[in-house]
């Protein structure tokens, strides 16, 4: 999000490029073509872990990853293209992930099965593998320290900024850093690993260890975000751990717990800008639901809201309509008893004990700002579940109507 | 739909007045007051069906309503009110809706229980129910033959247009004759008895057959809808019999048989006039899944379909958008090979074998019209399940968002 922060981490190279994969917006002899080809490249075989969509229409690509990172070695580094999500193309769009891996691997002597590949953007049209090719040169030509800038808006789609976050923790004399990179604004509802995501660290660890710390932050980050009720194709968090710091983190150690916290911080933190940066959004909403019977109902409650189009389109209209929670709760398959639930908009208490509390203009102020808390307590056990979600406007329904035309 | 139908069926009466529930929405010395009150009553004691939304959060109308159809006792009809839901609204909405059937059957010399009561508006405030009192004598006042027509607006909402269907059959010598009133127009999510419906029609028959007729008709028509993805806390389906045709119905007979057929093709025609006055459509969809593993999964597939956010804003944007389809369809838990899957929008197949066809130009052609037919074909099995559904656009935005400000 800042171009002044130093993204750069020990042991990793990055490049963004304009190959002409997604149609260019521009018009006029001024018109700069959109970056839609990125590269990361580590200077050294790197411990890998990856979470992946759990959509069973898969895109090619990301079978082809999941696959690499299955086989349990180090790798180098990910090619991502956007503009195009090679998903629903086949044997075709198979080959074309393949050759994209196979070229860049080949021009900058990889071994085969060490580069990973992300795609991102229409689903069922025939990824334009000659531009990648043609492109794969100046892709891997401009590689550099500080191209990660680059490479964060070379995966954008319908993103209104790039998602950058960074940090790092002191380890006696040596310091490690994380740096994570995120696009999405659309198609995200969790369930599933959501987006794309690419973490790089300098630190030394086991790739079981990475994988288990990556599983357990993308639950509590990007597994608790919901933009619309669409679940994609090619969703892909990555974190690759180059070890060039020196530090090496093992199970059940202190430094392991703050590596950990580290990167749930910075989890969340690109979780919520994916959020802020929903299609269309104009309200970022916390929702915390309270008291729910079991996790799966708390869970349940919370997605059946932040699904809801009714529930969102009052979002959108800075509307404290406790109502329509309500009805969508009765119809959420969930255990509790409606004429005691409680309902806050922005710390104003809106229905107490299912009635309304007669407060409803005060809370209609506070929602006019542009993050609101909303609270429910189901009174039914002490499960809780927080979403990060949002309102859905004629923003979304602009965005996704005109995606392709 | 039509002002110049005679709706009127033997031995029901009917009135709509304004009582001044909704707030007023002309200005000016000219403007006319809403109606929001409506009455239908039967000259004789009338056998009763009824369908009630399975959301667990419950109108306190719907609960006393439904305890009266299950009493298994004939009534004499129903009063509606609009603006208000009576949902939400603990121990004072119970008071209230037994108050507003007192009330009625008190000016009419019914006996108490003969008077269901229906509620639609908004969640959460209280009835006004004096109001409700005050209007109480013009509304009976004004009951007749003709007054359906008042019927049919009283219990609007968001509806833009009234829905009535009538019609009639042969019987030897006589006739019988079927008339419906729907309301609806959002918070329509099917899986429920969906919306307030009324069915009245002339013939005798048990209720136990007429209750069978009504649940196999509302499967094949109000829950094979979906506006958006919000169950509603009132819906309720009706159907009165007063046998007044001297025609009187039995199980297993012919004539029972051709009394269901026309009590389903009525129910679907309402329940399509709901679709088309769905808020802010501007396309009906009738969405055919056919090759479904099993009716479940064809079931689970359409409504994941038909909920989707992308695919709605797809539909709005007349873009035969397959790919979106195809995500969707893998999150929907259903078992299918995406290898195989074919999709047409407007007689147009835009994927065959999961794979684009390149025909979406003229696909897109064919999604210009008001009226869309969308196949997909998951060639698993043989199950099939045809919904009717909108698009999403602006125009349910602005309503949604804009409901109580």
């Amino acid at each position: 999000m800042s171009g002044s922060l130093n993204l750069g981490v020990p042991g990793f190279q990055a490049s963004g490029v304009a190959a002409g994969i997604k149609k260019n917006k521009g018009s006029g002899a001024g018109c700069h073509a959109e970056l839609d080809l990125g590269l990361i490249i580590s200077d050294v075989p790197v411990t890998v872990a990856g979470v992946f969509t759990e959509n069973s229409v898969k895109a090619a690509p990301l079978i082809l990853s999941k696959e690499r990172v299955g086989a349990k070695v180090k790798v180098r580094g990910v090619v991502v293209n956007s503009g195009n999500a090679n998903a629903c193309t086949g044997k075709q769009g198979e080959q074309d992930a393949r050759t994209t891996v196979d070229v860049i691997e080949g021009v900058l002597g990889l071994k085969v099965g060490e580069l990973l590949v992300c795609s991102t953007g229409v689903i069922g049209v025939p990824l334009p593998i000659d531009k990648i090719i043609e492109a794969a040169p100046v892709l891997t030509g401009s590689l550099a320290a500080g191209g990660l800038e680059d490479f964060s808006r070379a995966i954008m789609t319908t993103d209104a900024f790039s998602k950058t976050v960074t940090g790092s923790v002191k380890v006696g004399s040596k310091t490690v850093k994380i740096t994570g990179i995120a696009k999405g604004a659309g198609m995200i509802c969790p369930n599933m690993a959501t987006l794309l995501v690419f973490f790089m660290t300098d630190v030394a660890i086991s790739r079981a260890l990475l994988q288990k710390a990556l599983k357990e932050v993308v639950d509590a980050s990007f597994n608790s975000i919901v933009v619309d009720n669409d679940a994609s194709t090619n969703d892909t968090v990555l974190a690759f751990a180059s070890g060039v710091s020196g530090v090496t983190y093992k199970a059940g150690t202190e430094g392991f717990a703050s590596f950990k916290n580290l990167l749930r911080l910075l989890s969340i933190d690109l979780a919520k800008m994916i959020v802020k940066d929903g299609e269309g959004a104009t309200r970022f909403i916390e929702l915390d639901i309270v008291g729910a019977a079991s996790l799966v109902e708390a869970d349940r409650a919370a997605r059946t809201l932040a699904t809801s189009m009714l529930v969102k389109t009052a979002f959108f209209g800075g509307d404290p309509n406790w109502g329509r929670i309500m009805a969508a709760l009765g119809a959420a398959g969930i255990r509790f008893n409606p004429d005691k639930v409680d309902i806050s908009f922005g710390g104003v208490m809106v229905a107490k004990d299912g009635l309304d509390t007669g407060r409803e203009q005060v809370a209609a102020k506070a929602m006019k700002k542009k993050e609101v808390k909303v609270v429910v307590d189901l009174k039914a056990g002490k499960a809780t579940r927080r979403l990060w979600t949002t309102d859905l406007g004629h923003g979304y329904v602009e965005l996704n109507s005109a995606y392709r035309s």
